[in-house]
């Protein structure tokens, strides 16, 4: 048996520590453990998503519309489009692994921030691309500029906000970038876009004015951060038809399920959840600021649910994001990323509380 | 941009027509539709899993716990195997779709059937593979085995049971081919086994000795039949861990849903509910058997949830299918497969005398 060549390349995205798996390695009660890992919706799941899941749970047995009629069109309308300029995934993720594999080949090379989200590079080195980094970890688009003269990528990843450090693009200088652009497929990931849209409207990126604007370009959006549905796996991509014409085709058949449908559908129309979840995350991230203040501790202006801390050299984030987990409280070091920092999701005032007590502690050690 | 050449063979996948969509195009009442055209358990959700489904639905914002412990541990307790000789996909169409972008690319071949799951010939074509097809519907393995001596294939596809006929292969015969082909992965697909091996033991393929036999064999199997799980895409490969090692490298994380991951568990509790879907299945498909005979139409022998009856040559079954539509009744047309057949559902007693009632009144205007 002859696996290709390609396999040989490829790392495993490390996802953040489950609940469940804190449980079983440290024998810590699931209810003293805070999860700050992986950027959910500390405020839960959208209670209209959960009512129509609790009434849908008797269908279970039967196939998703592989249509998804009723969430595309919802979708549609939500943001001024044409139902044809829309995809659907299993996950934004889903989407960009379409991307990569319509696009990508072992000819092919990929631009990207030196910190990013994991998965664009996983994805490229699944099709045996090459990948071409930024040296600045933050988007300097004319560092993008020089390196997409230099390599001509055939995709181009922009995250704004960007994941894992928090920053966010104005919406003018990425045009100016994107208008000098435009052979490649460029990727804007928009995965946190509803915080930063509230933060600052100059971030704010319109997935509609976008693709009027740019036909070489594919808005990613998601269910799994303000709409509070990380577990259900759904995601979006918006581009001008002929590009999600061919991101159909690598399309499986059912690849949202039945309940996930449901629940997007639900927690599109649950408004007033999304909008207080993104008020009280920006309230809490306030205090996270302080504290760094108050700590003398460097981080990231952030334009998400989370912030980034990054620690003083002497002081090793992996250490620290260790020490943290034995106490139950779930963070997500950067060393993997090359930085020597610590991602936190900003959770619930009490969540939050546990997570400066327990910091205290730890960098109290030091 | 540019798109890769393979994506200019691909033919999109045509999922049974759900009942949403019956409703739209012929506004026909919901309750006034039987569908019978998904192989989905008639007798609906495991109450078991409905249960844990409704307990879990407030943690839809949380990430499904991406190793997947609590399942990989139940599903290897019942199959007697390792952890590590299980990869769980959305879908055993997942893992399909891994299989196919680990082993083949512009110069692989896959040998299958000529009537079988629609899914390999689309996989193989996204890798831009050469597909070989038997000339005869059924396995027939000494046919395979001499297109395999002439095309040395890189994957083989059996299905068994297969879809859409329903026939299935004896297990001593599948093993002497199998001990003849040790160079290609070989993928056992058995998405409807749990009703062959309850009708008739010696078409049971155990996945256990299969791959204790077999080094080059992944076994496929799926809560999506039998289990009743269709909407929430949960199957399984089933391998030598050299197999499952590769096939991780491709795995998205996250790649079944938080909602999936409980209701498969419990489901898998429910040994109850699935015995009697089987008992029932059989019950009625013996009134399958009783109709064709009765209509003198030609069926295929099934070791599944559904039958296969073909039409004689003058009644198209496409045109059947078609007007059973207009009526609510849906059943999948195989006229895209090579077939003027018609692939019916075994549903529940009110849906099979529905559908019986209907038929009649299409066939006799013929």
């Amino acid at each position: 048996m002859r696996f290709n060549e390609t396999l040989k390349n490829i790392k495993i995205y490390e996802a953040g520590k489950p609940i469940e798996l804190v449980v079983r390695e440290f024998g810590i009660e699931p209810e003293r453990i805070v999860k700050l890992a992986s950027n959910e919706n500390p405020y839960g799941t959208p209670p209209k998503a959960k009512e129509a899941v609790v009434k849908a749970a008797g269908r279970m047995h039967l196939y998703p519309d592989d249509s998804m009629y009723e969430l595309k069109r919802a979708l549609s309308q939500r943001f001024g489009i044409e139902p044809k300029e829309l995809i659907i995934g299993a996950g934004s993720d889903q989407v960009l692994e379409f991307c990569a594999r319509a696009v990508l080949n072992p000819k092919s090379k990929v631009l990207m921030s030196r910190i990013t989200f994991a998965m664009y590079e996983i994805y490229a080195a699944q099709q045996g691309a090459k990948v071409i980094k930024s040296s600045c970890y933050r988007h300097d688009l004319d560092e993008f500029y020089k390196l997409y003269q230099t390599h001509r990528p055939d995709i181009i990843h922009i995250c704004t906000p960007n994941n894992p450090t928090g920053d966010a693009l104005d919406r003018d200088y990425l045009y100016d970038f994107l208008a000098k652009v435009e052979e490649p497929l460029v990727i804007v990931d928009g995965a946190y876009m509803e915080y930063a849209a509230f933060k600052e409207p100059k971030k704010a990126i319109d997935p509609k004015d976008l693709i009027q604007k740019f036909g070489n370009v594919l808005y990613l959006g998601t269910f799994s951060k303000a709409y509070g549905l990380g577990g259900m796996r759904v995601g979006y991509g918006i581009a001008q038809e002929p590009i999600i014409e061919q991101l159909y085709k690598l399309r499986p058949p059912f690849n949202v399920t039945t309940l996930s449908l449901v629940a997007a559908g639900a927690a599109l129309e649950d408004e007033e959840f999304v909008r207080q979840s993104i008020e009280k995350n920006f309230a809490q991230m306030d205090r996270y600021v302080q504290y760094a203040l108050k700590r003398g501790l460097e981080f990231i202006e952030s334009y998400t649910n989370f912030i980034t801390y990054i620690l003083p050299q002497q002081i090793s984030s992996k250490e620290v994001a260790g020490k943290l987990l034995r106490r139950g409280v779930i963070v997500r070091d950067l060393t993997g990323y090359g930085l020597n920092a610590l991602r936190i999701t900003i959770g619930t005032p009490e969540q939050n509380d546990r997570l400066f007590s327990e910091l205290d502690e730890v960098l109290d050690g030091y």
